[in-house]
Order: C-alpha cells, then sequence, then structure tokens
C-alpha cells in the first residue's frame, strides 16, 4: 500500500458520505476564499421562518461537487467523452461557482455594490485562484465561461438541470423542512444523456422533471419568497441603505472595516478589475459582518437605523401585504404621513418603513436555456412539448406578486 | 389507575408509532374479515418490478384510520363540530373502505365476477358486520354511502382528498422506492377547512396541491401503469379467463375452493345481494389461492394455462409497446398467426397471448369531484382557477396509452 | 456506443437506486430458483406484529449484493487484491447464500425435513446451478464453503460482519418500522480493512460496532424473538408437526403437492444427496403453500390441525408467558389435564396448544467467529478488547428465555 | 369560530410540524433573550468536521418544547396527574433550560466569565423574565430548581432521560449527518411512566435505553469529542485568554462593546446578583461577537492573537495527539522550546499552541443520577441490574482520553 495521502470523507445528512479527492480539490477547499463560505448562509434570512435553515454556501458547494462525480460517472458509462483534465475541470468549476457570493447576496447586490453580479465575482475570484495555483484552474473557468467547445460540459455546470439547482433544490429542502421541495435528484442524474453535445434527459424522466419543476415552483413561493423572508429581506436591503447613505454623507457610524469599505463607496465592476484589493476586501465579508453591525447600529441616533436594527434582530418584522397588483400609490402615501408624522421624521425617512415592490418566478423559462427530453424514437423535444401535462404558456408565465411592506402600527 | 385494557400500538414504518383504540376499533380490525386483508397485496405484481412493494391492504387501512384521527383533530382544533359518534363513525368507515376488495382486484373484477366493483362488496362486508356488531356501524355506513346530512364528513372518506388517496400515494411511495410520489401528507390535513359542509383547503395549500396532483400523476404512469406491472396484471387477467373458460367446459382442473366457486359461476351483484354465503365465500379469498392455482396450472395440459401460468411464476413477462395511438389490428393478426402456426394452437388461443388494449389516467377530472380552495378573501374556487399554474384543460384530458403485447419469439 | 444489453436498475427503499450487472448475475437473478426468493418471505410471521414486515428473501438477496460492491470497491481502494473472477464470484456467493432458505424456515427446519440446514440445501442449489452455468459458478462455491485460500473472501459473505447481517438489520429495522435497530451500515464498509488475510475494522470504526452490536441485540428481542411472533412461529410448527403425523398415519388430508411430498416422507441430507429431483421439489415450495394449506386445514376433522389452523389465520395467538427460568412441569400438566378435559381431546392432542420451550441469543460469540479491531498503532485486536466499554463475559453470555404457550380459556 | 389569535406552526426537519400555542409561550419565544438563541449554535466549531452542523439554540429548545407536549400527554394517558399550571411551567422550563448558554459555551465559561456555569445564568434570565411577565413563571422556576413538591416534574427537565438530552441527540446526530447516534426519542417518550414520584422506564423499554446508551456515547466520542472539534474549541479557549490578558495589561485591541466588558474583567456569580445590567450585556452577546472579533484579530500585532486568529478562520487547526496515559512533560517542552525559538516568543506565548490537557466522558453516572426501570413483577431497578447486558463497572466507569495540540511544524 501506498502512503500517499488519504482522501478526506466527510457526514453529508442528505447524501450520506461524501469523499474529497485529495489533491487541487482538498487544496481548493481549504484556501480562505472557500473557507469564508462556512459563514455565508446559503438562505439568508429564511431561518426566521424555517428555523432549520442555517446550512452554509459551503456545504452546498460540497454537494454540488458530489453531484457533478455522479453525473460525471453516469455519462461516462453511456459512452460519452469526458477525459480526465475535463472531469477535474468540471468538479473545480462546480465546486467554485457559488464563490462570488457576499453575505445576503441579494442585499448585497442591492444596496451595496452597484452593478455586479455574482457571477461576476465568483469570476474574480475563479482568475485569481488560478493565478495562485499556476494555471491549473485555466480549464474550469473555461467551461465555467462557456468557452471550451464541449457545451454539455459547461451544461453541467449551468442549465436549468445543472448540479447547482440539483442540489440547492434538495438542500434547502431538507434543512427548511419542507419535505415537499424535495426532488428526485438520483434519478434524474440517472436520466442524463448527451445528444449532439447538449444535455438531455432521457424520455423516461419526464415524470421526474415536472416534478423538479413544481417543485422548484412550491420552494420558490413556500421558502426563497415566503412573505415574511421577502418582508425581513428588504428591512436588511433597506437599513444597509440607510447605512451606505449616512456613511457616504459623512455621518460616522460603526463598521467592520471590511464592510467600511464598501458603505463608504459605490464600486462597479470597473473597480473590481482595476483595483484587485477590492477582491481581498471583499473576501473579509460574510454574515457576522452584518450581524455585527445591526448590533451596533441599534445603538446609533439615527431613527431609521437604530429601529429597522433593532426590529431585524429581534424579529419584529413589518407587515407584509401581497396582491396580484400594483398596490395604489395614495394608500401607500397615507401610511407614510401617518407614520412620518407620528414619529416626528420626514417622509424620506419613513419610506425606509413603508414600501411597495414586487417578486417574481417563472416555472420554466424557454427563452434563457431549455430542458431536452431524448424520446425513445430519437427525437429530442422540449418538456413543454414532451409532457402531455403541462402547457407552455403556463409554465412560461412570469408570475409577479407584489408586497406592501409596514409597520405594525402597535410597534412604535 | 383504572386497569382498563390498554390501546394497542402499532409500528408503521412511514408514521411511526400509531395507537388503535380498545373497543369497536380493534374489534373490527381482530375480526377474520379484516385479518383477511394481511393477505391481498395492495399493489398485485408491481413488485415484480419494484421489489419492495409487498404492503399489504391491512397495513394501508390501518394507515388510513391513522390520518383521519389526525383530520378530526384538526378541523375540530378549526371550529368545526364533529361529534364523538361522527368521529368513531369516520374511522370504521375508513377502516372498512377498501374491505370488499379482492385478490388482484383488476383481475378480478375484470375475470372473475362480473359486474361488481369493490366498493360494492366492501358494502355487504359493512352490512354483515353491522349485523354481527348490533348496529354499531350504522352511522359509519350511512357515511360511507353518503347519505348523512353532513356532508364533509363522507368528503374525507371519499373525494379527491380523502384519506384514502393521501395514505397510498405516501405509502406506494415508500414502499415502493419512488420517493418522488412522496407527498405533504401532514402539511395537507393541517390546510383542511369546511365552508358550507364542504372539505376546502386554505390558500397556503395550493402549492402542496399542485404539488400532490403531480405526484398522483407520476405514479400512476411510473408504478400502477409501469409497462411491466401492465403487462404482468393482463396476463394474470388472461390466465384466470382461460381457467374459467376451462371449467365452465367441464375441464378438470384444480382450484382452490374459494377460486373454484368464483371459476365455476358468474356471479353478479344480484347473487351477492340474494345469496349471504358467497360473501363468506368471498372472503376465503385472498393472494395465496391465485399463486397456489398458478402453480397448479403450470403442470395442467391446457398450453394457454400452462404457458402462462409458468411465465408469470417465474417472471417471464410478455413484452409490451405502448403508444399513443391504436395499433394497427393487421400487425397484431400477423402476430397471432405466426404464433398460432408455430405452436399448433388456434387463434382463439394464440389471442392470450397476443392482445392490445389501452390505460389510463386523469390528473384530475373536474367532473367527477373538484378540490376547492379557500382564499384569503374568504372566497371558494377550484383548484385550477386558483393555481396560476395549472391549465384546466391540459389537467382535465384524459391521457391515453394503447399497449399492445406479445410473446418474446426466443422464449417459445 | 455499443448496443450491449443495459444493466438493470432497480429501485430499493433504503438504498435508493441499486444497478444489476448485466451477465451472470441478472441470469441468476432471472433463474427459476431466484425468482422463487420473491414469494418467501424474509421475516415469517413477524408481520402479525409489525404490519410492514412483508419484505422477501429476494430484496434481501438483492441489498447484499449491493453492499457486496460496496466493500468491493472500499476494500480495493485501500490497496487490497480482488481480481475481477473474485469479485464476480463474491457477488454469486453473496446473492445466492440464503438460496436454501424454505418458507418460514424454523417451522421446515424443525417440523418437515429433519437434519437439514437451508446452508445444506443452499449448497445443493449452487451446485445445481453451477452444472447449469457450466462451471461459472466453482470459484463462488469454493469461496461460500471457505475452500478458497483467500480467507477474508469468505468473511464477507459469512462472518459476523458479512454482508448478509449488515443488509439484514437495516433491512428488517426499515421494514418493520423499528426504526432503533438500524446501523450504519456504510460507516461500517467503509472501515473494513484487511490484515494478514482476515477482515478487520478500522480502529475509528469502534463505536459503530458496538452500536451494530446493541442494535442486532434490540432487533432479536424486540422483533425475532417478540413474544407474539414466538408463539405464532411455535403454532406452526405444531400445525406443521400435526399435519405431518396425519399423513404418516395415513389419514386423507389436503397438502399441495410440494409440500405433500415432505410431509409424507422425512428426507434427511442422505436424501437429498441421493435425489437429485428432491431440490427440484423443494424449489417449489414457497409461503403460499403453507397459506392454502392452513385455509383447507381448518375445515378438517381433526381438533388440532382444524383449531390451530384457523387460529393463526386469524390471529387468535396462543397467549406466552416469558421468565428467566424453566416452568414447573406441574403447572404445565395441570393446563394440560384442564384443556384436555375441557374439550374431550387427549393429553397428547392438548400438547400440541400447550408447551414450554426456550429461546436464546448471545449479543456476542467469540467462540464461533469475532470482530478484529485494527488499532491505530497496527495492532489487530479482539473488538471485547478494543472497546473500554464492553465486557467480554457480559457479551458472551447467551441469555435464554424461557416461555410457555397456553390457549386463552375464553377462546375455546 | 372564534378570532382567537391561532397557534403557530413550526417547520421541524426532525419532528415535521411544531405547534407553539399562542399565549405566554409564544410571548417568550418572542422575546429578545429567546431569540439571541437563533445566533448562538448549539454546536460551537463542531461544523469544521461536521459541515452540517450549524443548528441552534433556539432549534433545540423549540425541539425540547416539542418533545414535553408529548411526554405530558403520555403520562396523562396513563393516569397520572398534571395539572394545565404544571404543563405549562413545564413547558416554560424546558423552553428556557438553555437561556443562559452564551456562545461556544465551553470557551466562555472556561476563558472569560469565572465561576458561572450556564445553568446559573438561564436562572437569572429566568427570575429577571419572571418579573416582566408578572410571576406567570413562578412555577417553572421552582420546577427547574427542583423545589416543587412533585419530582418526576423536575426530571423531566433536568435528569437522564431529561427531553433535553432525548432532544440534543436526536438533533446533533440529525445536522451532523451522524446517523448512528439517532435515538428512539418517541419510543422511549412512550415506555415513560411514574413510580413513587419518580419518572421511569417500563421494562419494555430496555432495548430502547441500552441503546440511548451507546448512541450518546457515540456522539460524545466521534462528535461532541471528535479530536478535531477539542482541538479547534482550545484554540478558542487560547485565543479569549489571550485576548483577556491583553485587554487586563491594557493593550488596546479591538472587541465588540457586549465581548469587551466581560474580557475587561472576571465577573463572577457574586456580580451577576448584584448587578442586573450584567445580564442584559451578557444577553447581548452571541457567536457574531466571537468571529467578528477573531477577524479584527487576525490583524493585530501580538502574535499569539493573530496567529491563532487567523488558524482558526481558515480552518488550520492544531495537530492534536490523543491517548490513554498522560503525556510526558518533557515532550510537551521540548516542543515548546523549539517553537518558541523558532519564532522568537516566549515560553509562555507558545504554550499558547502546544498544551495538553484530558476530556472525560462517562456513559451513565449512578452517582449523579439513574435511570430507573420498572419491571413486570412492579419492582423498579436500576437499568445496569434490569439489563443482562450491561456490566455495571464498564458504564460507570470514566473514560478519560489525554491530548496534546501542536502546530504543524509546516505551517509556521
Amino acid at each position: 500500500m501506498l502512503s500517499k495521502k488519504k482522501d478526506k470523507i466527510i457526514n453529508d445528512p442528505i447524501y450520506g458520505f461524501v469523499t474529497l479527492e485529495n489533491g487541487i480539490i482538498t487544496d481548493l477547499i481549504d484556501h480562505p476564499f472557500f473557507q469564508r463560505l462556512r459563514k455565508i448562509s446559503q438562505l439568508g434570512l429564511s431561518y426566521l421562518v424555517y428555523p432549520g435553515a442555517h446550512h452554509s454556501r459551503f456545504h452546498h458547494a460540497i454537494g454540488c461537487l458530489y453531484l457533478m462525480n455522479k453525473a460525471i460517472t453516469q455519462l461516462k458509462n453511456k459512452g460519452h467523452l469526458i477525459t480526465n483534465q475535463e472531469a477535474e475541470a468540471l468538479k473545480i468549476a462546480i465546486l467554485l461557482h457559488d464563490i462570488g457570493h457576499g453575505p445576503f447576496s441579494h442585499a448585497l447586490e442591492h444596496s451595496i455594490a452597484s452593478d455586479i453580479s455574482h457571477e461576476h465575482i465568483s469570476s474574480h475570484f475563479m482568475q485569481n485562484l488560478n493565478a495562485q495555483f499556476e494555471g491549473k484552474l485555466s480549464l474550469a473557468i473555461k467551461i465555467f465561461k462557456n468557452k471550451h467547445p464541449k457545451k454539455f460540459l459547461h451544461q453541467l455546470v449551468s442549465s436549468q438541470l445543472d448540479m447547482d439547482r440539483l442540489d440547492y433544490l434538495k438542500r434547502d429542502s431538507f434543512f427548511s423542512g419542507v419535505t415537499e421541495g424535495n426532488i428526485g435528484t438520483e434519478r434524474i442524474i440517472n436520466m442524463l444523456n448527451i445528444v449532439d453535445d447538449n444535455l438531455v434527459v432521457e424520455e423516461k424522466g419526464i415524470y421526474s422533471i415536472e416534478k423538479f419543476l413544481i417543485a422548484r415552483r412550491l420552494m420558490y413561493w413556500q421558502v426563497y419568497l415566503h412573505k415574511t423572508v421577502v418582508s425581513s429581506e428588504n428591512m436588511l436591503i433597506k437599513v444597509l441603505k440607510r447605512a451606505k447613505y449616512l456613511m457616504m454623507n459623512k455621518k460616522v457610524i460603526f463598521a467592520t472595516p471590511s464592510l467600511a469599505i464598501f458603505l463608504k463607496n459605490n464600486f462597479t465592476s470597473y473597480d473590481f478589475n482595476k483595483n484587485p484589493d477590492l477582491l481581498l476586501n471583499f473576501s473579509e465579508l460574510d454574515d457576522n459582518d452584518i450581524y455585527t453591525c445591526l448590533k451596533y447600529w441599534k445603538n446609533e441616533n439615527d431613527f431609521v437605523l437604530s429601529n429597522l436594527s433593532s426590529m431585524i434582530l429581534n424579529r419584529r418584522i413589518l407587515k407584509i401585504k401581497v396582491q396580484k397588483n400594483d398596490f395604489n400609490q395614495t394608500e401607500i402615501d397615507e401610511k407614510v404621513n401617518e407614520f412620518s408624522k407620528k414619529n416626528k421624521i420626514s417622509n424620506e425617512e419613513a419610506q425606509y418603513f413603508i414600501f411597495s415592490n414586487k417578486v417574481s418566478n417563472s416555472t420554466y423559462n424557454i427563452e434563457k436555456s431549455n430542458i431536452n427530453i431524448l424520446m425513445k424514437t430519437g427525437e429530442v423535444i422540449d418538456i413543454t412539448s414532451a409532457s402531455d401535462q403541462f402547457n407552455i404558456d403556463a409554465l412560461n408565465k412570469t408570475v409577479n406578486k407584489y408586497f406592501l411592506c409596514y409597520p405594525n402600527i402597535l410597534l412604535f
């Protein structure tokens, strides 16, 4: 027996034992950029509704890696060529696909940095790591950016049926306890195949795909866009917006160093390109910065900052009304007026507590990317044609829900 | 502490501990009519595809009882009146709702007795038990037959969301290992409510209902109407039809006494009404009669009887082709001719091995009974209107699949 | 892509998808000898207490095969040589290890054939299949009989930690709903290693082994030797003994042909060796023969035969008292006298209803075979020394429980 | 229907739906003292080994409440008197039993405040809440402190079989993925009974108790005292000790306000009694304070503080050796010398990186409290006598393991 360093085995409550191959995979996992994901929650403030939902982006990334291994084995068994280099690159790409997420992604993406998506930042991290690892990530980056000639490899990393979705739906369902969101991950992977360099699902898997789409929809409305979650995450957006407003106007408030730099500036992707230190700054940010700031902020003088912070910390969430149509502006204005008068604050300040917006979800969006079914006849058709059940118009329709957040009058 | 007889507790791999209240409930369970359900498999020959699917109708009935208890508690908590008598009657009704099932229901219903449904026979059993139990089942029978003024009680026993379906989908999914068929039983029951004497689901439960409908559809096509299951169950129908044909033509073949009586006669519901002993005969029938006969029959002289019996026993299932349209009669005739010539049998005999038919399923059938959603506004509307996802036309559409069974030429 | 016949995939509610490799493995599974195991229940009459426990020996054998694949992969990853031939032989051996089981093994082994164990009959089946498969099972048979030079291969098939036990404890726990009997199968397999041609468990697995031993003990007393199960299985032994007595004394009672031959004769292993047809006869026997005979027998004239048969069928189980010491013979004799007088039968006949015996279990039995732990130091020691918890004397002690079965006086 | 405020329903991935009764229970849960538990992890740094182990003390407390409801129902069904007031008090007591936990309890208890246990602080919180809730917690406090005449009520809150243990073993097993630690919570609760005002387990539950003890032991060594967890938690203890040393010596280092106060002072229980504000300070502390400080500290000048902080954050854990006997002091001294020379630091500083200590666990400790079994004979005896398996000496033995932590030489 060789005394080579052994693979690591991790317990996953979902998949059982997960093996991490010794080498670049474990080296990347050990890197501080990746370890940071342990402190970034996958589901933001959803734990306020689902107390089990404290799982981290670290755990999700490991889960994706596990599924990618399964998918690679499956496709190779079906006779498709995936070289060892490509297999390693696929694993690296899926491991790092979310590395650009900041704490409470939505809040950060909307309130702090301006026009930068987490995919964009993921890409920066990968470049940086590629330099540190002497080019060993080059192929992974090509696949991630869909610049590798074999298109289906990219689809395993990013598409309607990528390993990301297959893991997060299962994982979020598991930890939230919303068992109905569970999906047949293993079966779907068993049904994957490749036709003309495109990922397809074999006909036998149609019902699993239908169920996947319905489960995804259920998870959106029941968990990700649960109204208490929407309200609390919007409160977080508002409190960060307020902090940024105050800091940019030279008010002295506390902020952890890594967060302060993003509150004092309006960085764009241009800045990330120009200034490599910015990425290091970003890599220091995690959920703890936000919670620690909220704890300081609740004692600051500013009415908006202190009240919103204390409300989030103690789970006194703004009331929220949801409806199919936009809210009447007069109704909103009245609430704003009443609240500002009562608390002797300006209307601008009141609008941090009373605001309207919409959330949207589309079960399936054929325009972006679609799910192809390989029929027994050899034909490849879209799931909306293959299923005798789904109606393409209903599936493609984007469902909008409008919401209005406002304070419970008793609280103030 | 009183020394009263204790309730029984049973382990259910699905629900954990299930309590059976001492009294009429345990007395009914102990009755031979009910104990017989232990030897009638819930899923017939599905175990040929799903080796775990050996669970019995006995177990399913106990599961229904468990869910009924949950539903009663839930509805009473919501302020609806269910008297103790009604609660007991509901439990009796759901416990006995399937007591009229014979072995391999479909085979029996098609091949042996003529125009009698299992519901009809359940009803006979209940009357018989009611006499034995001195009228204590009267209210249960009224509810079962929908003759009790409170309609919602019947709906708990028989409707699109009755405890029967909620249990069997969950149970069949569990034992077959088709985890994707699992449904949110507990959540659906929590969302039940009553409006105008009708069972409704609260708006928050819409996504659970969507998932329930899709899971049900998945279970139909993937388990209940799995093509190997369809082929083997049709073989069973054919072999019983052949046995009946032979016996009615005075050929001497073996049959267990309980089965023999049904093979030698063409009973109708008229006979069940007239002759009470027939029910006792029926109550002696279970899966073992069928298997034992198949073992004898495989050694009989008749080509059809012996070959079909041995094929079922050794899982040499007829090949099956499935398509959306009806099969071409010429194609069938050719196969029949070829097979009869090769084996020196008549065309009539060959048709026991080569035959076509169709299977159908409709996800939702508004004409029979529907699922009502109680909106937050107080309005009650049908799920197809309440869901922004489902399209009523797609849902209501009956999906037909045509199949053709025929022997693998190599086998003969 | 080659058009080679595809591997089969089966759903197992416990392990998920199980792959059956096309070739000799699927050929053996398709053989009538193996298909017969579908109709032999793994847990006999335990379903009278645990209604979910209807799983078959077929299903268990498939589960063992799955675990054997895992173990082979694990040991090869650790650098141990297992050739492809040996791997195939291991799979064949574990697949067929229980093929000699008859219906309700204990009843058959005690009441029908005389001195033949199921291992002995398994061995006959393997020889027979080896002839049919032109010698392809030779290595499997050598391993099964521990005649292959590599001892550890046999230990994977038969030892304290063989794949048989690892599967049946998990499976019986799952289907009975006795969740506490669940064991860490996957972890134990991950901890397997080989030292000096012996299967050992790495030190990290000590706690898993402790838990395995305790779970096994729990399953024995709570399921396999549950007092209602003990009583009902002893009733079955008695009824078969009675049937045999009657048939050997030329009384005409019904019996299915496959069972009749074993009731009319006292076969020994000598007969199995001499007469090859006997194995074929045996291969026709399954649970259905027993149940069908019970249904006939309950209407026979013989007091013992008819009463015991009807009691088993309707779950009117003899009362059972369990104690640590042997029962007083006078107490038994009194009950026998009273019962024979009351029912006007002989004392011999009464003893079919009133009898005493003992059941035994030893958690661990160092004399038969032991569990070796590979310490981090490289030393290999027995689990009873490796664990700071277990006390070898307590572990090795055989626990005896004496039981007395007798009729509830009210029933007669 | 009354329009009374509805009970809340929470999804728990372990128990399914958990109902929180509207009234004092939900009022206590909504209180900031309790909401704070959402940000205190149940298992400290265990997630470094088990990535799923991010569940909070909040979630655990809700789980205990759920089990307490089950236990109350069960005991009342068995005829024991528990008044409505007592039932409410039991629920309050178990909900709040852990409210005195600080972040990373062990680290805090050892490194910050001096002689104060978390039970002591829990007690302070309860008194404080009792004042806020106008005496409504008085009975709960009496039960918690075992000053209520009915002793068994206290035993439900604190004993070898309290609801705390039954929940945490199950929950920690679930989230860590160490499935072998799972216990038969539901069955154990079903087997609870009361004899002479003492909680006992009915004889039928002996095997469940054996399994509970073995599972508990497994969880201790495999999770709570896993060597990587021990090493990382000791690093945390050391870094906090260092921070305290620096602050008490007037070095200026960052600390969040709530943590700073505990680092600058050596509070004892005397201070908590004297100064009510101290409790409020404590109530502001959670895991985020620790993580935020570590992030600041890793950039401080102090060699010890910065290195330990960065190591914990990036999971570069000190190596750890475990053995049955104490480590040789010479071996330790040599490592200290070498390390201090290499890094030009004092021996005192080097001892923050190289240190030895022991961890202990006893499966069962009869001296503290025991598990009583109610035999069928009516006798009550200790589990060690009731079980024919366990050996009292082995069970009671405290197992000590000595460990030595030291840096991987390559890291420095």
